[in-house]
């Protein structure tokens, strides 16, 4: 899987004069539309061009419909080539409507967010939510290439850099221990974000290549998920306003499954405490109370990475290492939120 | 990829007894839940039971919405097995649909029909219709398993047989120049059907091994496909009783391809003769009229094999063996269905 981290008016010229595509299609939604494609369409040549709504609840079948419709009616075949252009919704979305349009055609991942460019966009997992399962329907497909230009992050938010930041700090935790170090010493604002996105590249690109569909290592990618994932579509029934970031609820469940880590004797309390106490100085805490909980458990319990009703977690062993297939029953994570809760 | 060819009380518990899945569940439609499920269900534990409406018109993401969300309330994990007992809709539908559930579970085919066990059992390709194009959302994904009985052929009506026939003569034709005069040579009655299916799975699994995406040599089995599924989908809009079953569709499309090849000189008059003499008295004369051809070229041009706008066909260059990739213009497709017509 190849990666390149440069300006994009450099990598997509030198991808696309490697390539000889019968056409291209570039997906995007109404927020990268207006602050990425301008600088993007610059170094395109003639291409359709499909918008979406943004956000998380378009993330499912019915957009594909649309997004399908469209590269049917412009006649796209198996030669064409599709350029997603936006954060993870987009990513895996549009990354999933070309590996199914006639059985595959080539795309390309151009990830806006910070959170998409640590994470979404490399490794190949794509989908959508179905019935308000996340990413219930999917493929791994690799894309041929992911583009990713820093100067994106310039339109981002706060929240949505801060959000991203939750898959960097799982990236240290689970595999650099010395990063770590480096990062919780430093104040959101003084974070290096092109080098943080070349280190979190690095790993998540080793986890992957080392196990593409997820048998076993790169479940350790998951750490901080399926309790974060199970928080993240718990709020996706409130209003908007009240809703969760990708990363808040990930950051959340990070501190929750330390909590099982170090109640199963896996980490020490000193190691909970540092994951806590860095992760509350740059999140604070998510308003989930003990109400919440039984729903949130039996969120947890869909989890794609269960076997036969057992749930099975990624957890830490020690910073910088995580084991992976850990039985968790639903009263160890009750506990969990209930520590967080506090 | 494994193919097993023996009695599905033999082959079925040997399987489930070489793995250990979480869950089973087994898609059929109206037709297979009354005259094979009977059979097929002695020899399972307990499972879910999923069925669906018969027929190419239900192989629609309406119909797969209805299975995945059955699945879901099943609460399938990622370790559960999904039993396609079907022609091919149902391994084409079924297995799309678990290849996607959750990024993809086992499934293994067991095909009722001669066309799906001779033919779209094997090999991977998936997919569902979409706005009338036939397979045009799939993915390639092998089964872990395809259980071919033969004794399921005898809940087939003649034409049904008779359609799935024409695969046969396909596999002859692109690849078996003895095996074609051993066919060619009886009735329809004659024909050794456990013999022909083993052979023609064989020549099929032969294929796909050596290039499992179609990049190349595996374009040769749709030789009389681009033709033939055009005209398929032609009579798809008309009344139910006046549609062409796959076969029947298919093999006029191996009489016009051959013209095609004829016109192209890369095959002699006696062969153009020869294919189309055996084919008319199998199939007689499918009904089409100078009039649809306008249709049915517009469609061909929607074939998943183009490239750029221009026609890619697989064409004959003798009997027994196949060229792929070459290119064919509206005007030469006009000309084999005026000389089909007659």
């Amino acid at each position: 899987m190849s990666v390149t981290i440069a300006p994009i008016g450099e990598s997509l010229p030198a991808y696309l004069a490697s390539k000889s595509y019968s056409k291209i299609v570039l997906l995007a939604d109404t927020h990268t539309r207006k602050h990425c494609y301008p600088l993007v369409k610059l170094f395109l040549p003639k291409h359709e061009l499909i918008v979406v709504l943004p956000g998380e609840q378009h993330k499912n079948l019915a957009t594909c419909e649309q997004i399908w419709g469209v590269m049917t009616n412009a006649q796209l075949d198996r030669h064409a080539l599709m350029l997603n252009l936006g954060g993870g919704v987009i990513g895996d979305m549009g990354g999933f409507c070309a590996a199914t349009y006639k059985r595959g055609i080539d795309f390309v991942q151009i990830p806006t967010t910070l959170l998409s460019q640590v994470d979404a966009s490399v490794g190949g997992k794509l989908g959508i939510d179905f019935q308000g399962f996340k990413n219930h329907l999917g493929v791994f497909t690799l894309p041929k290439n992911v583009l990713i230009d820093a100067s994106f992050l310039q339109t981002l938010s706060y929240v949505e850099l801060r959000s991203g930041f939750a898959e960097i700090i799982k990236h240290c935790l689970i595999a650099d221990a010395d990063k770590w170090e480096e990062i919780r010493k430093k104040d959101f604002e003084e974070q290096n974000w092109p080098d943080l996105i070349a280190h979190s590249v690095e790993i998540k690109k080793k986890v992957v290549a080392e196990d593409p569909t997820e048998q076993g290592l790169r479940k350790i990618l998951n750490f901080g998920h399926t309790i974060g994932h199970a928080v993240e579509t718990y709020f996706l029934s409130k209003p908007p306003k009240q809703r969760l970031l990708h990363g808040e609820a990930i950051a959340a469940g990070m501190i929750m499954e330390t909590f099982v880590a170090y109640r199963k004797k896996m980490v020490d309390l000193q190691t909970l405490e540092q994951v806590e106490e860095f992760i509350f100085s740059v999140y604070g805490k998510a308003p989930i109370s003990m109400s919440d909980v039984p729903t949130i458990i039996a969120l947890a319990q869909q989890d794609k990475k269960n076997r036969g009703g057992e749930l099975r977690f990624s957890l830490l062993d020690k910073i910088g290492h995580c084991g992976y297939d850990i039985k968790v029953t639903a009263a160890e994570i009750q506990q969990a939120v209930a520590y967080y809760v506090g």
